[in-house]
């Protein structure tokens, strides 16, 4: 028997959902590239596209919309219980409980209307957190703003500038799937014994916690935090290399070329500098660090990440660093329910084996 | 690329945690024989193997009993998180939330100190949803008792005769382990982004709440209330059998020959069939139905499975039916933590491809 503890090479869905082609720097949604829908199309039409396999007809697109927005309250006793455990637990593990403990049927299989509920109801749930944290009053719901500017408004009581929504709105979108990561299999795994979609998303988010997964742009926003500004970038970044420490934001396990993602966040991040220095910052320190990095390591074809632009749009809409991980799970919900459809709609239980290397005694 | 949807014949481990050999009728945990372990060992001591690798010294046995019993009792919050959502909420979604909420430390790698504390306080969890359900009131915390004494107590509010503490020490002790399950692969998968233990106990008690994985003892029972004396045993089942459909608690996808489990609950039932009703007809059934399985489908080599004997062990010691999935996931727990201190300390990321099939775009 073949031991593969990582699964290496080894396919356990076919499926027209994503491609994550790192040689070519390719990243589809069901056959478009996420680099324009993410510049082009809202978070709701890219989660529609994700979860029925085509963009929404206009008609589709307001009752999806409509079912996402009449969806944002959270029930009382989720409320109750997130105030009771916010001051001991971390965000990661109050959006696990609190999903854990929604009230949904157990329908299988697994519907795009229970997902839209698990989505619509995610800000609120981080809002809340956030604002019992910070003490300060959770904004009242609204129905009138999509769900991105309605995340923005939920955090800050205000209506964001449209600048802000419109990147966010591409962070969403260009973190929203991307293939088989160790959480969307864990929710996958979990679908397989048809068990329901909160224990599939709840295993996701439990798997996205990790470091291994989860973590990154936080580090890159440490390293621009003391950059400061442009022109300190260089003597900063040379100081790195010359102690042989790694620059944040460059290199991917999977990209080999320029990562889509980092593309698209760029392109929004040129059209808003005039509208925001941090755009600026991250635009002037990747130009020098691309610039070092061929110095230091020539050959080595390092390109900007997704984790780069990643940090600059999170900090320059205003959020907080421990809403970084979170805000990834709340797009990310978009590829778990996809993939729990996908599995439930072709579903197989997942079960491997393990090689038994202990010993074995004689019957008696 | 292979695609391989179920995972079938692909180990991702090496351990010596166990051994389910369905050929040769076979359960090992760390070497030893599951059917003796069953018969002379207690649940703690079985966990204390499966988790260090070795059966307790005396002065290890006493500390780790010390350490399940000083953790009994619910955190105040989660007592009154399971108050709040069991009246809309079935037990395994109360069992997945409450311990979603456990306050535990995120230390990597995961102890044995924080296993047992998790394991130390779901019979606590079972009994609160259960007592909230009957509007009864929850029996006074003891440390006197142990862990299955204590289990039985919690639900009855009174000692339990020692028949029913062996027959329950035995399920217990039979249904920890079977190696590389979806839910024990779950938690392995959350495990390998090095999140913490309760996002990977999370993922499992979500796997096993599906029907494909949780099921089956309770069925077993419905035949048995159904058949009810050993004496319309055979006409009941003769009906069943005429019109083609399935008797449940005989046949097994892994093991075609006896199984271990079945065998060492079977010792169990003709030692305690004296003092219950329930292990007489639950032997007396089988015998019958062996007859008539070898009279209907000659050389099938169908055998008593483990729900056979569960669903009487579980219906003698009084357990209600609602209560069989989630005591499976109470022994099951000991399973879990030992494979998550197993992916710990040889971790790699679990994370296998998909196959892509839908269409790419040419590039403009």
């Amino acid at each position: 028997m073949k031991v593969i503890p990582g699964l290496e090479g080894i396919a356990v869905a076919e499926t027209d959902l994503s491609l994550v082609d790192g040689q070519k720097g390719l990243l589809l949604y069901r056959g478009h590239l996420v680099k324009k829908l993410a510049v082009s199309h809202s978070f709701e039409e890219v989660v529609y596209l994700l979860w029925m396999g085509q963009l929404p007809s206009e008609k589709e697109r307001e009752d999806f919309q409509r079912l996402l927005s009449e969806n944002r309250a959270l029930p009382e006793h989720i409320y109750k219980l997130i105030i009771q455990i916010s001051s001991r637990a971390d965000l990661m593990t109050v959006l696990r409980t609190a999903i854990s403990a929604l009230p949904l049927t157990n329908d299988w299989p697994p519907t795009l209307e229970q997902g839209a509920k698990v989505l619509a109801v995610i800000p609120t749930m981080i809002s809340c957190w956030y604002h019992q944290v910070q003490g300060t009053d959770i904004p009242v719901i609204r129905q009138d703003l999509n769900h991105t500017a309605h995340y923005l408004y939920l955090l800050k009581g205000q209506e964001p500038s449209e600048a802000h929504v419109r990147a966010l709105n591409a962070y969403l979108i260009l973190t929203a799937e991307h293939g088989m990561n160790a959480s969307t299999f864990a929710a996958r795994v979990v679908t397989s014994t048809q068990s329901d979609l909160l224990s599939a998303l709840t295993a996701a988010v439990g798997a996205l916690k990790g470091p291994l997964h989860g973590g990154a742009p936080s580090e890159v926003e440490e390293m621009l935090d003391e950059i400061r500004s442009a022109e300190s970038a260089e003597s900063w970044m040379r100081a790195r290399l010359e102690s042989g420490e790694r620059l944040m934001g460059f290199g991917h396990r999977v990209y080999k070329t320029q990562d889509p993602r980092a593309q698209a966040l760029r392109q929004i991040s040129e059209e808003l500098s005039v509208e925001d220095d941090w755009f600026q910052l991250a635009l002037e320190t990747e130009q020098t660090a691309l610039r070092l990095l061929e110095e230091y390591k020539p050959g080595r074809r390092l390109y900007t990440n997704v984790e780069f632009f990643a940090a600059a749009v999170l900090r320059a809409v205003g959020l907080p660093k421990a809403l970084y991980t979170p805000t990834f799970a709340l797009s990310r919900t978009a590829g778990w329910c996809a993939h729990i459809f996908d599995q439930a709609d072709h579903n197989r239980i997942i079960r491997p084996q393990s090689l038994y290397t202990g010993t074995i005694p004689q019957e008696d």
